[in-house]
């Protein structure tokens, strides 16, 4: 087993990762641009001068055309460059054309003796609506081969060892488990290119979580033909670490223009909306009237531009923590991004366990809706109130509603109040303090200085039914669960009585003796705890 | 008066437009980079060759460090540039400072023998936190010389009248009503920085909104002191046209590196994000570690890169009609954003009168949640419902649950329904066929052809209790405005049952006899349409 994979940052299951090759390390996540063997839109070492530190190629294609000649020189040789290379084994062949000419065992020793420094066996790509039973066998098929393929002698190569199943999820589910227990250097995904020329991400995420919950988890994983820039931080944030595509090139011959956020044709853009060394020199007019091979070597260079950058802002995200809000940005490309982040969310209690507690960079977590309320840190947050959490030993609940000032516990007039309540002799021991936050749900006053409870931005409008449903319901939640609370005031600025209104409703419903007090002086609302706490004395 | 300023598309009350000033024409969109006479962060030339079209820089600074002898010069032999120039009169340094040397008529007069292309009065611009007598009494003096500057004789150099007001929107109305008075060539919405600075992006949009409101809707505006990337398309959507900004410059000395969705500090980047022509050749470590100087001169050149990209993106959103979609993906750079957009969405039924009815590229128009639903064509269509839409007379209404294909009448099981309906003499004349749409409430079927009722993708989940609601409502608003049904049947797909649900309560809340009927055949339909019409017979 060689460790060829170091995990560099964390986030979400996102990682910034050194790939160790024989030719040298790739830093991932990384996109390899495919070159086609036959026909160079953008010159391999333009590529490789570009930044990018790893190229695929296809060595079926190589063996066709040229056999046994292509030994001599080696893929790199052909290429022309000295970057890490990654060969194809003309899998993408036999599912867009249903055979190869050549045998599974010998493509990868071929691809050894071609020089290629990650290599891919000759699986069987799932093909979009194929029948359960096909799909099966052919994965039962491509598994057989991953084990086979590990009796050749691959030398320094790496090899891929690719899940497929589609939209069989219990297929994928297998042919992962059944990988996981081969000595693959780097899984990956296949098959899903009909699932994103769809724009099918949700579909796509299922496929890929489903894959990566059972695939080993410090392994690198790559992603078959993932090439629109605005789906890459959602790959990545699914624990995808190496990208191929030819969307460059295929974009650009078809005229069509990257951008971080969507694909535009060359025809509607009035205006080239892009800084690159590329549009920063040319009007749109300008690139329009070039004759087409120039024009195709231009687009390609742009859209590889935008693909880098979208490879580096990925990179930052994970650095500092902000791969979060780079979806949540993402997912506004277009709708299908939004469902597919939606899905996403659904894997929460996964994604939580992998997802780091502390960010590169302290800054504060945005919260715009329910969506943003689907973040690990919520979960994580809510879940350890369940699993660990012992309140001090009142029996009266104080809940205010949060305030935009924070942490609660310093600054406002929550900080005022606790403070008054913890300098009352009467109360002191009977109230507990707890503020109601549309982001976290419920934050005991003595926990909110904890990362990241008081460091966040909020847009949740929770006097919105749906957000001041969701924040009643997550109060009430953590009233039943601690089940001791014997009286609950909830305080808050007026403006706020809706969700006040709602969460009183929900308390009562929970069974407990809830009081409306909107929040006039500290005094007011001691005097008010105090006549509740009398009125409510057990009569005994 | 002259009429300096064609508009040449729109958007929103966003426009791309041409700015005619004597030394040529200003295509808006547009910053004006501030150019700090006594401090060039990057050389004026270098700035106009960038293709920003205007530039701005101080005359009251002018003034006071060169006096007379800058008018043998002029302000563009200053600069060393042919570019248009506009000139600041030194009212910022009278809020920062509280007191300028100089008179209001006298630095008119100045701008005008200084041969700047857009001059600006002496206003006072509202200091935050004024109170409201300071405020009214400040902004009738700015009044009183907005009037007295047009005496001068400023020959061809367009003039601009601020409106002032701050917080206060009576005393912005009433500003903005009276410089409407006045012939000036330019309008603009003053003293926002505090507002910027804080992120007080709701803040905002009341101010110049009320402003806009109240001013001619022809002339350009400008907005004083923008230049956080990521706000500037929500300034345009407004009908901001022309913004100034030192922030390339003030963020550079300070370290601060612009990216279209927000500010970054240099040292907490691990990769350049970005493409522009600095940045696509360097390091960040290479940039960190350059002097002092040269840093800034290339983070200032990186963010009029950004600034750049920006306003061209913004400019094709306009020309292909998609700056609302332009304002979701920024309204997700920052929660303050969100909470402005949604403050935006306020104004719809006056952002509609100036929305243009088809778009420069007809594309489907993208909805994501409520948020979306704000948009200008939500808004128009309800309202010609209202307004100007006559059913046939049927008695019954066949309200079928939208399906993802589109048109509803011609694809998919809805376009059966209606067909089969047709057909069907005993039921031609009784059932009108309306689509319940969770993006615009209700299409009725005859209609549903018309743009953008078919053209649209959407990730609304009309089974989430908000969203059901909202339909429910929609649906129930228009039967009751058309009061003509006696019954209505509710068919749709198994899996949107809790939005058929909400929707049939809704109805019979309103007195409706409604019906649910998960779809399973046309044949089914039918038959149940038949059997409620029957049951329901008035019995006469």
């Amino acid at each position: 087993m060689r460790d060829c994979f170091e995990i560099v940052d964390k986030d979400l299951l996102g990682r910034v990762g050194r790939l160790k090759t024989r030719r040298g390390v790739v830093e991932t996540p990384a996109l390899a641009p495919v070159i086609n063997p036959g026909l160079n839109v953008v010159p391999p070492r333009e590529v490789a001068e570009l930044g990018y530190g790893l190229l695929m190629t296809n060595a079926y294609l190589i063996k066709r055309r040229y056999g046994d000649v292509a030994l001599e020189m080696g893929v790199h040789g052909l290429l022309g460059v000295e970057t890490p290379i990654m060969t194809d084994s003309g899998a993408y062949q036999l599912m867009e054309y249903g055979e190869v000419e050549v045998k599974p065992l010998e493509i990868v020793e071929y691809q050894v003796k071609l020089g290629s420094d990650i290599g891919v066996i000759l699986d069987i790509p799932t093909r979009h609506g194929g029948s359960r039973e096909t799909v099966a066998r052919e994965v039962e098929e491509t598994i057989r081969r991953a084990r086979e393929a590990l009796e050749v002698d691959r030398g320094d190569m790496l090899l891929v060892g690719p899940v497929q199943g589609g939209v069989y999820l219990d297929i994928v589910a297998r042919a992962a488990r059944e990988l996981a227990k081969l000595d693959y250097d780097i899984y990956a995904v296949g098959g899903p290119v009909q699932l994103m020329e769809n724009y099918n991400y949700r579909e796509l995420v299922r496929l890929v979580m489903t894959a990566k919950m059972n695939l080993p988890p410090g392994k690198p994983l790559h992603l078959f033909g993932a090439g629109n820039p605005h789906m890459l931080a959602l790959a990545v944030a699914m624990g995808v670490d190496l990208f191929d595509s030819a969307s460059y090139a295929l974009y650009a011959r078809d005229g069509r223009y990257m951008t971080p956020h969507g694909v535009y044709r060359l025809e509607d853009l009035g205006d080239l909306p892009c800084e690159c060394p590329i549009c920063s020199k040319l009007s749109v007019d300008e690139l329009r009237e070039m004759p087409y091979q120039e024009r195709v070597y231009r687009l390609a260079l742009h859209n590889l531009y935008v693909l880098r950058a979208e490879l580096r802002r990925i990179r930052n995200a994970i650095r500092e923590g902000s791969l979060w809000e780079l979806l949540e940005l993402r997912a506004r490309s277009h709708p299908s991004l939004l469902q597919a982040l939606r899905e996403y969310e659904r894997y929460v209690a996964f994604i939580e366990r992998h997802h780091p507690v502390a960010r590169g960079v302290v800054s504060g977590l945005f919260f715009y809706d329910e969506v943003s309320r689907g973040r690990p840190e919520v979960y994580r947050h809510l879940h350890r109130l369940r699993e660990r959490y012992t309140p001090p030993p009142a029996d009266a609940l104080l809940l205010a509603l949060e305030t935009e000032v924070k942490p609660f516990s310093r600054f406002g007039w929550i900080a005022e109040l606790a403070k008054a309540v913890a300098g009352d002799a009467l109360l002191r021991e009977r109230v507990h303090v707890v503020v109601a936050s549309a982001a976290y749900g419920v934050v005991p006053l003595e926990l909110d200085s904890t990362y990241p409870l008081s460091q966040y931005e909020s847009a949740i409008d929770m006097d919105e039914p749906r957000a001041a449903a969701a924040l009643a319901s997550d109060v009430a939640w953590f009233v039943r669960g601690l089940g001791r609370y014997r009286l609950a005031v909830v305080v808050y600025e007026a403006r706020h009585e809706a969700a006040a209104v709602e969460i009183v409703k929900r308390l009562r419903r929970a069974g407990l003796r809830a009081f409306l007090r909107p929040f006039t002086s500290v005094g007011d609302t001691l005097a008010f705890l105090k006549l509740v706490l009398a009125l409510s004395q057990p009569h005994t």
